[in-house]
């Protein structure tokens, strides 16, 4: 079928490449002109037969918000909007009112996959109305891997539960790393494992660990062992946070996840303001005078030898 | 090659089966008349042509020491025990020592695979010398799954580095699952996402957190969308617990796993001490006499209607 | 001075007692008639001399938005509204502007002490114009703690710092507690303490745990020295919640604080859905057939016998 | 009554400052001649009247523990070993044993205060036998605060549990401690905050969470508002690590003091290996080519303008 595409970056590239490859006719909009096939979103329009078929893969927030905007001028009723980008899934209400009212249909749907998703297929989740799910059903097809269509593809409820599905997906994906990641540094700190790679590696068939981030992750060592290249600073692109927001309204306890994102955002501090008042405390056990006479630990019996008596037996 | 395999359980029984079938001989000993070749350990080493390989599959600790210290006693030198079970790698010291004075050798071999290993294959790390881990090659790539042999086994190190690697492989397990299983449960408290097995099904392809446990859960909620028959009580088997031993011995912070491993542990509890606690202490800022008049909360603004005041303004 | 007091509920009542006792001349209103001074916001206006101060004590949320709304009606340019409330700073500043477009002024001011403040006085944090806060000081050096002003009265910023200093202020509060709860729970587990009442009141004078939250919990265990008359189902009131978003938003790493949240979110369960998942991923460990054989622990090794073999290898 | 205290470091020294300033006779002994009464634990022996009391003030482990057994070699049936130091509680057990095959008792005591306790008094948790207790009664009436005897002295149960008291008093520390520390670093992070130390120094009276430690924070926060001086690096002197331990022992869920422990191990990294791997799988789902091309995050969407399309979905 025929499919109208915005944004034609790393993630909308590649799919127009494996829409194309599956034998859709696809017309691509991007403002980088060398890789668009049109120079306007009203370009667009024209160039395609109504009713159309458009996907938004631009950044989420304000960009997805102002193409949604544009679309709905230059659109028509009987016409289907869907947004792949990584949208929170509160945007996906507003986005299809706007649309709805004038006559144009809506689908939010999450997609998972990466870079590699051009060669093994996107998981996709999509919200929005069985009819408007069915219409785009072969561009689905043609993007999810290959496979029964339920193991790439699900339509989990109605308007924003695409996004909502793709925002849980990734707070389980920090949970995930987080969990390989203490694992390779407890390995990495005992001197009794003297091939950290190689278990890991031994991990990636039949064992009850194996996954493709492991896969991942082996495959980052094979280049670097240690990882002594990279620095322990790690951003956390928005589904982290959402994922916890959520939580905290639905009453659901989530350690394991919140754990994940606040280690993100301890791994970007320069130095941690908590830690110095928990270091301000124990220096006060202490005592004032401990601070320049021993030093930042301010428990002088730490220092002490043995037999010179016990300075503080507090933590 | 010919093996004796002490322990007939799910694993042993299951492991002498795959090892028969890749043409090797076993010699399986196992309490159990009814599963066992020979009826001693003592017929059970006068079975196998020196020098003799005897891999021990029964529970960790006791058991497992103790069939060791039998070992030692109907062995001969130049024979190799090798501990397959999910012994603490603190065992593996004064287990190989023990045998070591009688010129036995011996490997620890952790194995990972469940009741899926007779199939798909185990995945194995092993600890101890490398001429040990050699002559014992052949049965390890029977066990490990088919592919290159680094992606099923590793030599992770000397005596304790194959235990050691699966303790830390359960630990990452541990977390892996609860961070699946909080998305679960946030999936579910959404109203918005009417099919929660469909998401979960969704990720099997193409997505950044596909992987075996993953298939797992979709599986199991193949039979039980809600998972309505099972009971939220969550044993542990150690693994998790030494993990975080290890990891406060080496000082290696391990947020995520020890939420998962807490997490089990509150769900065996019938009623939570500290959460008592926590309830008195909100009871105690209303006052001794809110306890009677309003019931548990004990904050008393919660239940008045807006217009009557702020009972308390704590938490 | 003279006050308007909108709200004499627990903390209303008490506060007007206590401004009263200390010479101000307090005016309440509340919308049950035994309690109140006047009938009506618009009786309270009328009664007070302008320039007014009118302090509002009602629940957050819509209770007291629609009070500073209707006080915007009858109130006149040069009065000086303070919400004493535990409303979410986000609050303060509409309402701030809601009343300077009439001339009205407005201070936010968190409030902390519970029941315990009419006898003992409350801590206080305001937030508004300096010239605000110099307006209300009488008030706020009436309900404070005696000793020096800056023990219990903050002047922490702009509008909303105030509601923003309590709502950090009841975070603590909640892992402070959660400390404390798992202190007492560890005590208990231990056979060896045979007086678990007994060591926490030990810590009352002299140690580094020593806090008026401990004196409650000993308190608590004075009636009832387990705590068997309770349950282990723990509120929340929301600052905890608004704490975790407010650190989310900042990208500050609260592990303690949000541990303690979720263990109340938890306390409240039923049954878990995310422990139904992690029991159910063992149960595939072991294989089907293993639910309905074994029960459902799922990993058969930890029933058998320690002599016929390890079940099963995983965690 | 008589005593002889062998460690005169900091603790010991202030408390035979205190136990003489109350009428007791102490005979004081430390390796450093300057400060030790009599110059070898023979010496001590010698003069002390029999039955003795002496108090082992040393640090926890091997140094205590030496003591202990040469102790046992010089003193006689019917004296009495207090170790006031941080021993972990199971030394008690065997130092106990030691002891009682000569014939002499033993008391394990926790004490806590700190620098403080000279003049403050001493919280005490007592282990041992009702008759050992009752004897050294009056040293402890003169080490714990003023007031009430349960206030500031438990006799928490047979030999070890006072140290195991000790134990769980610090491992609430260390929870109450990060509480606080969360707290500031929120309110330092808020730019609608103005005053931070003052909003903490207005908690020191009347409001849910003041405390001793609250007060000592509001101390370091005088001399330096934003502890700029400090290093962000804490210390743990084993208490936090045994609570932890002990509570895998007892399957007790300690998610607040474990988080409070795992953040000090953070803070003592330079570079945190487990965020380098979760670095590093970022990296992975963007492919090789962006680790160079585009820098350390990976996720090229990030970096492209927003009309460029999506870079990537992942978290």
């Amino acid at each position: 079928m025929q499919l109208g595409l915005i944004g034609l970056g790393r993630m909308g590239g590649n799919m127009r490449e494996r829409l194309r490859a599956a034998g859709h006719e696809v017309i691509g909009f991007d403002p980088r002109p060398e890789v668009s096939d049109v120079n306007s979103l009203d370009a667009l329009a024209k160039a395609l037969n109504a009713p159309r078929v458009v996907w938004v893969m631009v950044p989420s927030g304000e960009p997805t918000r102002s193409t949604v905007t544009a679309l709905s001028e230059v659109l028509e009723p009987g016409d289907l909007v869907i947004d792949g980008g990584n949208s929170r899934y509160t945007d996906d209400g507003p986005n299809a009112a706007l649309l709805d009212a004038k006559g144009i249909g809506y689908l939010d749907v999450g997609v998972s996959g990466g870079i590699w998703g051009k060669a093994n297929g996107y998981g996709l989740m999509a919200g929005g109305s069985p009819e408007h799910v069915e219409r785009a059903m072969p561009i689905f097809d043609a993007l999810r891997p290959e496979g029964p269509r339920e193991e790439g593809f699900v339509h989990a409820g109605p308007v924003g539960a695409g996004h909502f599905s793709k925002m849980v997906h990734n707070g389980i994906e920090y949970g995930l790393m987080q969990a390989y990641a203490e694992g390779f540094e407890l390995l990495s700190a005992a001197e009794l494992i003297t091939n950290v790679p190689g278990v890991l590696q031994a991990w990636s068939r039949g064992t009850v660990v194996r996954s493709w981030l492991l896969d991942l992750l082996v495959n980052a060592l094979k280049d670097d062992p240690t990882l002594a290249a990279l620095e322990d600073y790690v951003e956390d692109s928005g589904e982290g946070r959402w994922t916890i927001e959520e939580a905290i309204k639905h009453a659901v306890p989530l350690p394991v996840i919140s754990a994940a994102l606040f280690a993100r955002f301890a791994s970007r501090q320069e130095s941690s303001p908590a830690m110095k008042a928990v270091a301000a405390l124990r220096h006060q056990f202490g005592g004032h005078a401990v601070k320049t006479a021993t030093g930042p630990s301010g428990v002088p019996g730490e220092h002490a030898g043995p037999s010179s008596g016990t300075g503080s037996t507090q933590g």
